[in-house]
């Protein structure tokens, strides 16, 4: 962590005024070193009172998910001690792709406040206007086959819903595989992307785009997408979403990475289910059913009952699948 | 085809002059146009004799695998037209991934004459030394299931073996899954990598490099690999072997495209299989096992029977198979 990173990180958890003096001796550096770094923060938005004889105090912080913010807040063990961030960038997984090519180590992210051409699925285009969303890719290496890589999207769904719940208190569910939903809207899409030789991962890039505080939503997609601040009436701090989200998401995936499945977070996923036990509709190319949605089993497949109560499972890639009576 | 590989297309089938006019005439250019890309392919190495009111005849031409000699070879309905050649690179995988994500088209080909990071399967170093070997890769977008994909690899082999014997006449064989053989021992490397959403294949790469010309092997390679001139104790033209290798690819590919899957030709593929009928080990991590290879099936399967007469599939990804006697 930076000294700008460390210094922001005191601050915002002393409620006393800091001394420059604490300062320079907790960190090992000259006051020139402080203050330097105190100057960089207030450029960056943070309003930092500067009394004599007393210290510093963190009066008020902006909205910012840039890399100080993000790396004081982080306590994370591995995930997020290579961090980027970047003000614009076309993709946050392509600089993730690039940095994997030159040899990051797992766990590199790269923040952005706004995409310029984000991607959903598919070749999607993904919104992320500046100021109001939050854009990160993270890099992973798991050893494992890569049939199992796409339950890591899972684990992210998880890791936002999580982060949704504590930070904001709203009921963020999942809408299988790995959309976030919040009051029946999209709040969050996630991408993941892979390289790999045939049998074997090069690696795993996690792309996540979360509605935070956006006031409106463009009219095509009103319907079914929503932000956060829309739906708790308030603004939300942004660093406090990705804080948590990198933190779970952290956890998720170290459980995940002892069996490789989601046998020991199956129960959790289908809690927060927004299908669960509800008639759905399974829209498979080789023909259209419907069923009761009984939740996902370890390998991530969505278990639907039919009429003669025989169980299909559906496999997220061949199939899409509809709530009868909204969007589920 | 730019004018330089028109020019030398022209040249290379015709046993008499040919006059600057019919040239001019040809590719609607005008005298001075043939002039220079006659100059340039004399700097390239073309030895071409130009005989006042005659014309222009090839005399010979050097070992070259540059963008004319391919081009001016290729007759391919879609592979290689866009073609990039490159005297030295790291790694032309690399080079085609980077292309691939600035969205070049399917059937784009990077050659090189070396690499100075050639890569092998699993980070493995591969040896691909100046003015000697092939190293090529090629850009495909295949809308099959990425399951599938490791296939391709095999294609790659049957389409090598395949130029081999026509270029050189020799007795090319494969080790499957994708190692190509001469004489028992290796010529042919094929890295296959991909880019792929969960169930979506963004592109993949298949790189290749072949041994030709190298007039000796290192002393820890001796055992196991060799190169086509030492087979057959000639120089053999490299570009008459690419430009075979990547038409019958071509061929290979599309038949393998019309059922995403090797059933119209794993017969072809199991008639130069070395270890076809032959007893091998089988290295699976979870027990070793002996049998009787008896060729792959249509998902390119090795099937090995057992004493007991019951055959197992062994998919490539999980083991390594040894002949009993020898490389096979």
């Amino acid at each position: 962590m930076d000294l700008k990173s460390r210094i922001l990180s005191l601050l915002r958890t002393s409620e006393e005024y800091v001394s420059g003096q604490e300062l320079c001796d907790g960190f090992g550096v000259s006051r020139t070193a402080v203050w330097k770094a105190v100057n960089l923060l207030k450029e960056e938005g943070y309003e930092i009172e500067a009394v004599k004889n007393k210290g510093y105090k963190l009066m008020s912080y902006p909205d910012s998910i840039a890399k100080s913010e993000i790396a004081s807040r982080l306590h994370t063990k591995w995930m997020g001690k290579e961090l980027h961030y970047l003000d614009e960038t076309g993709s946050t997984n392509n600089d993730v792709k690039r940095l994997a090519e030159e040899g990051s180590i797992p766990g590199t992210i790269v923040v952005a406040d706004c995409q310029s051409s984000g991607k959903g699925r598919r070749g999607r285009a993904w919104q992320s206007p500046p100021g109001t969303s939050i854009s990160f890719s993270i890099l992973l290496k798991p050893d494992i086959a890569p049939d199992n890589a796409p339950m890591i999207t899972l684990l992210m769904a998880m890791a936002v819903a999580d982060a949704i719940r504590k930070t904001c208190g709203l009921e963020a569910q999942i809408k299988w595989p790995n959309d976030v939903v919040v009051n029946g809207k999209k709040v969050c899409g996630i991408l993941t992307e892979m390289s790999l030789e045939s049998d074997y991962i090069h690696y795993v890039v996690v792309g996540t785009g979360i509605n935070v505080n956006q006031e409106s939503i463009p009219e095509e997609l009103k319907e079914t997408a929503t932000s956060l601040s829309i739906e708790k009436g308030r603004k939300i701090v942004r660093a406090d979403v990705l804080e948590h989200t990198i933190a779970a998401f952290e956890e998720y995936y170290e459980t995940f990475m002892k069996t490789a499945d989601l046998s020991m977070l199956a129960d959790e996923y289908n809690e927060i289910l927004v299908s669960r036990d509800k008639e759905v509709k399974v829209l498979d190319p080789k023909g259209e059913f419907s069923g009761i949605s009984r939740g996902i089993n370890k390998k991530g497949e969505l278990l639907v009952e039919l009429k003669d109560h025989s169980v299909r499972n559906i496999y997220a890639g061949e199939v899409s699948v509809r709530g009868l009576y909204g969007y589920v």
